[in-house]
């Protein structure tokens, strides 16, 4: 494990666009935005906090179906609002980049959901537009119902929807890194030349699942290849994390992380063995602060979320994470009796490194909804974060109970004391996002998608 | 042929998110933004100068490849910037809807670059996110390239294109018209029922190309189907936009218009044979125009655009449009020797209503330059226009010699006139795009699309 005393922590709040996330049932309060989520305004306002906070990004989680295997359909799903509605979150960020100048914008989208042609210039697009403010969250999508929506005939096998992933990326490396060089663009009115023919390049990618022939439609953004993150918890998302990601998201218990083969730790060393540094990886732990001025304030604000909070929702969520229906008497079942066909990548890690595998689904979901809050007064979160970040943790995916009002809460609370102590930035560092979180808005050489330069 | 007198004339910039959209050559200009296409801010202010001259939409080009075939190559349109580099025109969209208040928004999308699925969820959001203010040009595509870029093996024949597309809007329709009922959300705080399943369907779509499950991932948008545009001139693009489009978008000379069997008499025939009414449609001729304050002024500025025209540009785009290589020998060749296997709609509309077949690709071709501006003081423009009118076009989509400037010469200068004629609208009616355009909303039963809902 590399610990990383003396680097800044980095913040992300975690979104989407849909009416509830994560915290399901807390969508009825009068001071959530969540029922706003179709227009445009709430957005540019949560960007604008986010951004008077010094936070690194907002990271928008999507799903391209429904949630339908608790109780065999999506009917508790839909009544909870529970990631159904799902509005597309890349619609949403040129609206908020005219409004900001520094945040960056994380979305999530599915090997399954674009062609790698249409999206690669998608990114590129919206990395010029922020002035190479935009991420890329890699998912390989885990609802069965994405499956059918795509004519999959249902979800593809797990490492199968890898394999296609890895081919997936090999197609918009070579479209990002390959297709223009530096120095294609002229733009010279003189002589009514705009680019040089002899400086870009098709990619003719001829593979198992897309062929290819470009050239990119899209000159060289600020980034290039978009801030890459991803959430690869099981073993072969951890491979192809190590081979692609630059940012992870984990949802981790502090055991899991102190034991060994934890997933930073695996992540890192096998990243190293395909010549990357440790420190080209930054994991962000997924984390609900319930902040309050005193602790009792916390306190009393969490218990009304608890109060509020919908069970049904949750095992809906988790039902879909887990690839089975909570309700059909599996809920009793020991952990390694689970078909990991369906399985979310955290979920595989939690049963792997849990130290009892004869825990059941309903001790997984019990000590899932115990461990969500992170409660109490500022000086209280900031020294929780503190003991993630000895712990190996880069920085943080915050989770809302209200939006935009848990994020207000840490920023006007938690942040001013973090900065004090020199552990988040107060001010945000020039250039690109990749610049400002590792120091080069490009991707090094020691990346995969380096082979496809030119 | 229904002429429409007392109707207003509508009106639509026509750009495009690239360096070079139609007028080849003059991007070199000091006096246009084109060279800043890649940035928001010029967008902004583009769709800030169109609200205020009370235009009807930003109506946005695309293509997904480059023009490759003159001189056997795509040398000459990257020289050129001749639509390449061409980002999203999407991702603007959402950033120009929130600085402006009533103005569409059409963009292109080829039936080939966005599974239906994804594209009907990323409509629907933009249809949220704007008020409904967003229309669809559909395309199939026409560049050999394009094909090559989706893994086609090069670009399917023209029917079968057309085939596909049909599939295509069948999904899409199931999506926006049958998969949500109108009630469907309750958004009810008190019982914490956010949607009811009840009201709420698959569309279990199995197609030839498609098979796609659903639900819609979108509850129901203000339009629910976007406004549909189409620039269908060719036979088969002609019964597709009988049948789905309510916006068409024609290059056509007067004579073609004047002519038995027009484009607008017959696709409104056919149309009505369909169960629609004729004012179901509406004709939008593409116009370049060049306005001056007094005509000699604009001959003037007219003379400069001609001396700076890139002949090699045009001839570059032409040969995309024609589908052959009009360097290679075929520039004399008359029009009937023409495979259209690659031809635009408008191209094989123009040589079908030729009345002299024996016409060269070069004929065709100067006609096509000596015809592009419209030129004169604000008085002329919109006396030319009222004529155009008076054939039968319903409104305009204005082709930009440097932008914003000529959208803005147009507003200041002609506007107002064609206003205190009563011919043009002075504010903007309430409600969604196709409201303010057609009255309504949402599609009416008379549309195919009515046939998909519950």
């Amino acid at each position: 494990m590399s610990p990383t005393p003396n680097k800044r922590i980095l913040l992300n709040a975690f979104s989407m666009n849909c009416v509830s996330h994560h915290q399901h049932g807390l969508w009825v309060r009068e001071d959530t935005r969540q029922l706003e989520y179709t227009q445009i305004d709430p957005w540019i306002e949560l960007a604008q906090i986010l951004e008077k906070g010094c936070f690194d990004a907002l990271f928008l989680a999507d799903v391209v179906g429904v949630y339908d295997n608790y109780k065999g359909g999506p009917e508790t799903s839909i009544i909870e609002g529970m990631q159904v509605p799902a509005n597309d979150p890349s619609m949403l960020v040129s609206a908020m980049a005219h409004a900001t100048e520094n945040i960056g914008f994380a979305y999530t989208s599915s090997v399954y959901q674009a062609h790698p042609f249409t999206f690669a210039r998608q990114m590129s697009t919206l990395d010029h537009l922020t002035k190479g403010r935009i991420a890329w969250n890699i998912v390989t999508s885990y609802l069965r119902n994405a499956g059918f929506n795509y004519g999959l005939g249902g979800l593809p096998e797990h490492n199968k929807r890898y394999d296609l992933a890895d081919e997936y990326l090999e197609v918009t490396y070579k479209l990002w890194e390959g297709s223009w060089e530096d120095d294609a663009v002229l733009a010279d009115r003189k002589r009514g030349i705009y680019a040089d023919p002899a400086k870009i390049h098709k990619i003719n990618h001829v593979g198992k699942h897309f062929d290819v022939a470009g050239p990119h439609l899209s000159e060289p953004s600020p980034q290039r290849t978009p801030l890459l993150f991803q959430a690869g918890s099981s073993t072969r998302g951890r491979s192809f994390a190590a081979k692609h990601a630059e940012c992870i998201f984990i949802l981790e218990s502090k055991e899991m992380l102190q034991g060994p083969g934890n997933v930073i730790e695996d992540i890192r060393n096998q990243a190293r063995l395909l010549g990357r540094n440790p420190d080209d990886i930054l994991f962000f732990q997924g984390i609900t602060p319930v902040v309050g001025s005193t602790e009792s304030e916390a306190k009393a604000k969490e218990a009304e979320y608890i109060e509020q909070f919908s069970e049904e929702g949750a095992l809906a969520h988790f039902s879909g994470s887990m690839g089975i229906d909570m309700e059909a008497g599996d809920l009793d079942q020991p952990l390694d009796s689970m078909d990991p066909k369906y399985m979310r990548g955290f979920v595989q890690s939690m049963i792997k490194s849990s130290s009892d595998q004869k825990k059941t689904f309903r001790d997984l979901f019990r000590t899932r909804l115990a461990g969500q809050f992170l409660t109490g007064a500022p000086e209280q979160i900031a020294d929780a974060l503190q003991k993630w970040q000895q712990l190996g943790v880069d920085g943080f995916n915050l989770v809302y109970s209200v939006t935009p009002g848990s994020f207000s809460d840490f920023i006007d609370g938690v942040v001013p004391i973090l900065q004090q102590k020199g552990l988040v930035q107060s001010e945000y560092s020039p250039g690109p996002l990749r610049e400002k979180i590792f120091g080069t808005p490009r991707l090094t050489n020691r990346h995969v998608a380096s082979e496809y330069r030119k």
